[in-house]
């Protein structure tokens, strides 16, 4: 017979863990603001190649396996329409930015997950700016509308009879029997030590417009004179971030960060300089110290699933599976 | 003994007329849209020296006429604080705008306004950019804060008695004994044939931030490689306009305008690179074919106050004068 639990935080994060708990019998609350969280602002790219760097192999090793995950069973139930890309293209625009490219093709070969280099990266994506020719391809990565996908599993929790309750500001006061942390960068103030930081991210979101040229159909990174950029296809349009910057809980969109993403974002896609500009954000990811999520037991009733950075969609449902062992390990305790 | 006018327009012209009619002692109804326009997104200079160019004299002319008139009475009753600029300096940055600059100037010499010239701007504005030196100065150049002063001067005319009504479709059936036509770029619709096409601008808003340089408290205007760009002081930051292109009823702010904007604007005053992109917007200006405003009688009861293109503001008080001796005139006949 199983307990109840409290899921803290109502991010995509405690919503694939809330989901998951109540799918195996658990009785779930989700604890929720009414504020926007780094989910509202996120991308949504589930790309653990285009997001692999020499050094990263633990990243890359979960990031795997979580999109392994989405791809075999985390949508089931959801609305198709919230998968708005299923590959994603990595180019690179000077030569510096080139080298870059071939390091993390060349690790991730190393690693055993070569990707497709190609030098007519134009063939692939017309879009992409003259001049763009080198890039590879990673055939398994998806991008989901990230505010979809939230309202998809809302309404999947409470298919399934989670409640929702308000926010927590006292752990103490939190009578379920489990309760599960996953409030991102306000999880230290739940768990005092917990190593949970904000990084900023400027995220931006176009909005195609009649006479424009038509919506890229794959999510485009590129890396231009450095500075890494995004473009992730949307029904409507292409968010693009994202600027990473510590500046504490700031989330005003700074005219600086707006610059460099609209810039960039035109010098790998110069149509996109026709398209709307219909909104300016920040997020604050809950980064760790090592790059690597925290989830697991923080004691005999509590666990922690925050920390992760900029891949929280991506490692939602390998977050969901891990919380889940937990339980399954604390049910015979409870 | 005076009768009933239906003012169409909630403007700042549409109030401004609506003000003066009914302090001339006119029964006033104002018709107005939910719905933002112009009046909205505008700058808020009053400023017909740095608006000004060879070949306007007209324009230059009824400029500083309207100017006058904000000097002596139009601000009275209005909370102090609508004024948020003394002052405009406008400024080069390469060769070509400093010829620009001097035209203007020897232009407004001639006209008999002249300007003072300076070659150490930034002795004036420190916020400046380094290698900017050339410019010149009009001291009787006010700006608004143009969401103040449109609150403002509702909350004059409601004292003053004057009704709010909806929006007007048909002339026809408003039955005042005088109609003014004050809708901007709808005028056509109500007055076939009126030459007014509305021509889009981009317009930002910039919030200071902590830790932000302190805000300039001039109006800054430059041309920036031959590109025109204006900062305008608020209570809380800088709005900075403003593109000028046809684009039929378009009011989505665009990527290109917006960065040409930022670029614009951090090219003649860097610190505002840390500022918040708090507002991109884009709004309606009602342009006359000969950039004069199209101020007048149409038939022997109704009046037009529109087509005063990128000087609504400015142009408000002249056009209220203008509007005040028509009635004046058509006292006698109703």
């Amino acid at each position: 017979m199983s307990g109840s639990i409290a899921v803290i935080g109502g991010g995509v994060i405690g919503l694939a863990v809330a989901r998951r708990a109540a799918q195996d019998g658990w009785s779930v609350t989700v604890h929720r603001t009414q504020e926007h969280g780094a989910s509202w602002v996120a991308g949504g790219m589930l790309a653990p190649h285009s997001e692999g760097w020499p050094g990263e192999a633990d990243q890359l090793a979960i990031g795997l396996e979580s999109l392994k995950l989405w791809h075999a069973g985390f949508l089931d139930g959801l609305p198709a329409e919230v998968v708005t890309a299923h590959e994603s293209l990595v180019v690179a625009v000077d030569r510096a930015d080139v080298a870059d490219l071939k390091t993390v093709a060349n690790w991730l070969s190393e690693q055993g997950h070569p990707v497709t280099m190609t030098t007519a990266a134009r063939e692939i994506e017309p879009l992409l700016a003259q001049g763009i020719r080198h890039g590879f391809t990673a055939d398994t990565e998806l991008a989901v509308d990230n505010r979809a996908l939230v309202s998809a599993l809302e309404q999947a929790c409470t298919d399934l009879g989670v409640r929702w309750a308000p926010p927590v500001t006292d752990l103490a006061a939190v009578d379920a029997d489990v309760r599960v942390i996953a409030n991102g960068i306000d999880a230290p103030a739940l768990w005092p030590g917990l190593a949970v930081h904000p990084v900023k991210g400027e995220v931006l979101r176009l909005r195609w417009r009649k006479g424009c040229m038509p919506l890229p159909r794959r999510v485009v990174r590129a890396r231009v004179h450095g500075r890494p950029v995004y473009l992730v296809p949307r029904g409507d349009g292409v968010v693009v971030g994202a600027t990473q910057y510590e500046h504490g809980r700031d989330t005003a969109p700074v005219v600086r960060g707006v610059r460099d993403l609209l810039d960039d974002a035109c010098a790998v896609m110069p149509a996109l300089g026709e398209y709307e500009l219909a909104e300016c954000a920040a997020g604050l990811r809950p980064m760790s110290p090592d790059g690597l999520p925290l989830v697991g037991r923080l004691d005999e009733r509590t666990l922690a699933a925050t920390g992760h950075g900029r891949n929280g969609f991506l490692l939602a449902p390998w977050t969901a599976e891990r919380i889940a062992g937990e339980l399954a390990g604390l049910r015979g305790t409870t």
